[in-house]
C-alpha cells in the first residue's frame, strides 16, 4: 500500500534503497524451494497450488516492547515469536502448515534483515514457506504473520469438541518459557536451554497432526497459560474439568506452569487413551502426559479438589 | 500471542474487558453467514471449506499517520483502505476473494469499533469474510489485513506474462484517488465523489475475472501510479512500451493519472483485444481502455515518443 502523505516528487534514490532491501530480505526468507506451479514474493498475490482438505489460516501480531523486550532479547527473536505462534495455531488444529505471509512495520533504522532472519528460522523449522509480505513505516516495530495450513483426510480439531467423561493431556510439561523469561532477568545468557525455550518456542505440528489422526475431541494451544486456556476450551465446550495433577517443567515453578504464558504445548481431550498413545509411539513422539479429566457440569473448574482461577496473560486493550 | 512484560496478576477485569471488546468487534465484522463446516473467530485458527483452484494470498499494512491522515478523514477510512488494497490484489491476479483475517495493533482508547466498521465495509463489498483476527498494544494504529483467493478454471494471471505486440489496457481513468486527496486538504467534504473515491478505493474483482478468463498475458494493479507500476509489469515481464495516451479522469490532473497512487484499477496487457471487449461487455463491465502497446526492447519506455519516467509513491524504509 502506497503512502499517499509522501510528496510525489522524483524518487529513483528511494525506489533503489527500497528495491535493494526487498532483495536482501527475499534472499533471507526465500531459501525454500519454489514448487512447480507457484508463484511467491514478487506479484501482486502469491500462488499456491491446491490445498489438500480443509484451508486453515491464523494471524499473530508481535510488537517490540509488547512482547518482546529489546533489553534482554536480540530482534530476531520478534520475527521467531511471530510467525512461530501464528504456526502453533495451525498445530492446534491439527494442521499441516503450508505458507505464511509477514507484514512488517518500523521506524527507520531498523534492521530488517535481522528481523527477517528470525521469521526465516521459524519458517525453515516449521516448513511453512514466507510467500509474500508487505513493509511499511512506523514508530513501533512490529511483524503480523499469517500463516496458511491444510489438513488432509480427518477434519481440523476444534476446541469446542470436549466431551465428559475425556481425559485432558499436554504434550509436555510447563512453565519453561515463563522460567527462561526469569531467568534471562535474571541474567541468564541467551543460549541457556530455558531461555531458548522461551525465545525460540517450537510449535508442536507433529503433535498435532498425530492427535488428529487418533481422533481426539478438541485441542488448543496454551498460548496464554493453562490457567487461562482451559477455561477457554471448557467454555468453547460447554464442559467443565477436573486437573489432578499439573507437570512443572524442570526449572520452573508450579505458577509458571500454571499461568505462565507462551509455552505452546498442545491441550488435548480424548476418549481414546490407548489410541492417542499408540499413534504417539509409532511417530516417535513424546508420551502426551495425562492432567485430569473433563466434566459435564460446566461450573466445575477444579484443581486438587480446589477452584482453578482464570489467570493468565492478558492484553490490555 | 501474550504480552509477557506484563505482571501475572489477577486479572478477572481485565478479561472481562478483553472479552466485551472482542464481543463488540465480532459483532461489526462477523455479519456475514458462516458456510457449513466453516468455523470463523474463535478457535485457535479458522477453517474455510477446501478451495477450488490455485490458493492467493497477500498482505497490506495500513499505519495511521502514514497511510492516512487522522485530522483529514475518519479512523474507520485505514481499516477499510488496508483490506480494500489487500484484496485488491486478489482482484490483479484474476483471483474471487475468499477471507481475510485483520491483525490490528492500537494505543490504548482507540475507538476498535469505528476502525473495524471500516474493516467491515470493505469486507462486505467485496464479499470477502472476515474470519478471525489478532488485537495487540502499540504506539501506532494500524491493521494488517491478510485476504485468501481461489482462481478456479484458468490459473492466476501474473505480472511476468507481458508479450511483445500486446495491447496494454487500464480498467478506468486514472487519478481520482490522488485528486480526491488533493480536493480532501482543499477543504472538499467527506462524501465529495473523489474524496469518496480516495476513502473507499472499489477494488475491480469483476474485471480481473473477466480479463482471466479473457485470457490476457498479464495483470496487475495500479496501487503506486502507473509511471511506477507499469515499469514493475515491464520488469516482471523482460518487455518495454510505447505509451500512447493515458486517461484522465474528471477533476484530475495529467501527474494525478500518471503517479499517483491508490487508483487501483487494473493493468492488462492482451493480444486478444475483441475477446477483452467482448467478455466484458457481456458482463456488463464498463469498457476497459487502451493506452499502449507492449515492445519487445526492454529499455524502449516511452510515453508520447518521450521516456516515461519511474515516478510513485515510495515507502521509505
Amino acid at each position: 500500500m502506497p503512502a499517499p502523505d509522501n510528496p510525489p516528487v522524483p524518487q529513483r534514490e528511494l525506489i533503489r534503497r527500497e528495491d535493494a532491501v526487498l532483495e536482501r530480505i527475499a534472499a533471507i526468507v526465500g531459501r525454500h524451494s519454489i514448487p512447480k506451479g507457484e508463484v511467491h514474493v514478487g506479484d501482486d498475490a502469491a500462488v499456491l497450488a491446491p490445498f489438500v482438505g480443509e484451508t486453515l489460516i491464523s494471524t499473530d501480531v508481535a510488537v517490540l516492547g509488547i512482547h518482546l523486550d529489546p533489553a534482554l532479547f536480540p530482534l530476531e527473536d520478534l520475527g521467531f515469536k511471530a510467525l512461530a505462534s501464528a504456526v502453533s495455531d495451525l498445530a492446534a488444529m491439527g494442521g499441516r502448515p503450508r505458507a505464511a505471509v509477514v507484514a512488517v512495520s518500523s521506524p527507520p533504522g531498523t534492521d530488517l534483515e535481522e528481523l527477517h532472519r528470525g521469521i526465516a528460522d521459524a519458517s525453515a523449522i516449521t516448513h511453512c514457506p514466507v510467500v509474500g509480505g508487505d513493509l511499511t513505516r512506523s514508530k513501533d516495530v512490529s511483524v503480523a504473520a499469517t500463516v496458511l495450513g491444510e489438513t488432509p483426510g480427518r477434519g481440523s480439531v476444534l476446541r469446542s469438541g470436549a466431551k465428559p467423561g475425556d481425559v485432558i493431556f499436554v504434550t509436555a510439561p510447563l512453565g519453561r518459557s515463563s522460567a527462561g523469561l526469569r531467568r534471562r532477568r535474571e541474567g541468564a545468557p541467551l543460549d541457556d536451554a530455558l531461555v531458548v525455550a522461551h525465545r525460540r518456542p517450537w510449535p508442536r505440528i507433529n503433535e498435532g497432526l498425530a492427535a488428529r489422526h487418533a481422533g481426539v475431541h478438541a485441542m488448543m494451544d496454551l498460548s496464554d497459560g493453562l490457567a487461562l486456556d482451559l477455561h477457554r476450551l471448557a467454555d468453547a465446550s460447554n464442559v467443565g474439568f477436573r486437573l489432578s495433577d499439573i507437570p512443572v517443567a524442570p526449572g520452573a515453578t508450579q505458577d509458571e506452569a500454571l499461568s505462565g504464558g507462551e509455552d505452546y504445548e498442545l491441550l488435548i481431550t480424548t476418549a481414546n487413551i490407548e489410541r492417542l498413545y499408540a499413534i504417539y509411539a509409532n511417530r516417535g513422539l513424546t508420551k502426551p502426559i495425562i492432567i485430569g479429566e473433563v466434566v459435564s457440569d460446566a461450573a466445575e473448574r477444579t484443581c486438587n479438589g480446589g477452584p482453578l482461577e482464570r489467570l493468565g496473560w492478558q492484553h490490555q486493550l
